[in-house]
């Protein structure tokens, strides 16, 4: 059997009572730092579930995938990954795959960064088109997916690239403006650790945020709609220091 | 102190460590059903969790939410909602009041049907557009939304009504047929029970899936995008008994 426990946004105590079940009783346990990343390493995952924890690299979800497969078909394996293990399209991939050789799979899911990011921000989850990830490598994909958006008056997560190194807000609007510098005038928010005790949460225009120090990764950011509902207003201006200005928005 | 703690997909066994430690330290703890259900009520998780729990009605959360703001500002008060505390705008509403009454707040983030749906179906998190409410009343709002999403060629959620009575799939498909025949023709998928061990998960034309048993609620239905991303198809084969003919939509 193969089990996918998702853990959730933050440390070690983000893990379900249930993930936690699976863990205990597993043959084996995974954790994988390649999709997603949690504030602390194999090491306190060890400490705080009592167990020895192997760590996967990208290859061994890849390439190497068969040899989990193979594994799961004799023992009951687990993989531990931060935030929701099904938001990542290579665990969906795994799955897939162990299925098909006719291994039992099971998903323990967790709060991704999709739900912090309603709760730090206070906008409506149903509000949320389509997402994608500013790359290093530059690619148009999030900017085309952000008009495409504003098209349906829909907000926008982009994700932010980890590889090789997490890329912060300042990267990301660096590389959106370059492909298209009229972002800099649509209001966004740029969002820091989300899950932690002190995440920053910063509403403003984009060329504003450029130089907002949001401290260390990891981050993110989401471009708003055209307008705004009355709540969302209230609390972008409350958990995200919005400008006065954006009253405009809303509709 | 007022913390939103969320509870997750299905019983008593998906909070988190650090939601589980809120409740235990709280001089009060309230739950409420009114945004969304677990497969357990009020007596489970009270004894699971080993403390009084009491109810929270829709009144209590809204018309009469001063009161616990009041609360809240003398001791540290938990909520427990299930799924994620943030998905529900009812609960971003209460965190703004509180906030400006100078209560400090806190969101111990869980997983919400959203994250369940990617899990359930292989369905890319980022290709899904926004998502809507098929309520009992009929508004057309589903549908102008499915209309959107499908012009920016995303997947739409769509949630089902939980009052008077939770909908079912079946009920859906009529209000929204009723609305726009057309829809008939789309494909869908129908996810019932999400969460819990035994999920049915069904992809068809919207109008075969009328026909099928998805057996008791809660149901939620997702409408797919115009074109699949090859991995999504193979997963709808595998996972949601869709039929060969989708291999159309793959781009």
């Amino acid at each position: 059997m193969l089990v996918f426990v998702g853990l959730g946004l933050w440390d070690e105590k983000d893990i379900t009572l249930r993930g936690l079940e699976y863990v205990k009783k597993a043959d084996v346990v995974y954790v994988e730092f390649y999709t997603s990343k949690l504030s602390v390493g194999l090491k306190e995952l060890e400490r705080a579930f009592g167990r020895e924890i192997k760590m996967l690299e990208r290859k061994d979800l890849e390439e190497e995938s068969y040899k989990i497969i193979e594994e799961a078909k004799m023992k009951d394996v687990v993989i531990l990954c931060a935030g929701d293990p099904m938001i990542a399209t290579t665990h969906s991939a795994l799955m897939l795959e162990a299925e098909r050789a006719g291994v039992k799979t099971r998903v323990i899911h967790n709060a991704s960064i999709v739900n912090a990011v309603c709760g730090l921000t206070g906008l409506h989850n149903y509000r949320f088109g389509k997402s994608a990830t500013v790359s290093w490598h530059r690619s148009r994909t999030p900017v085309d997916i952000l008009r495409q958006n504003l098209s349906t008056d829909a907000h926008t997560l982009l994700f932010l690239d980890l590889h090789p190194r997490p890329m912060k807000i300042r990267d990301a609007l660096e590389i959106l403006f370059e492909i298209d510098e009229s972002l800099k005038d649509l209001y966004a928010v740029g969002i820091a650790r989300a899950g932690s005790d002190e995440p920053i949460v910063k509403c403003d225009k984009a060329k504003e945020l450029l130089y907002y120090d949001f401290g260390e990764p990891l981050h993110v950011l989401v471009f708003l709609a055209k307008t705004l509902h009355f709540m969302e207003y209230e609390c972008l201006r409350e958990f995200a220091k919005a400008p006065e200005e954006i009253k405009a928005l809303v509709c």
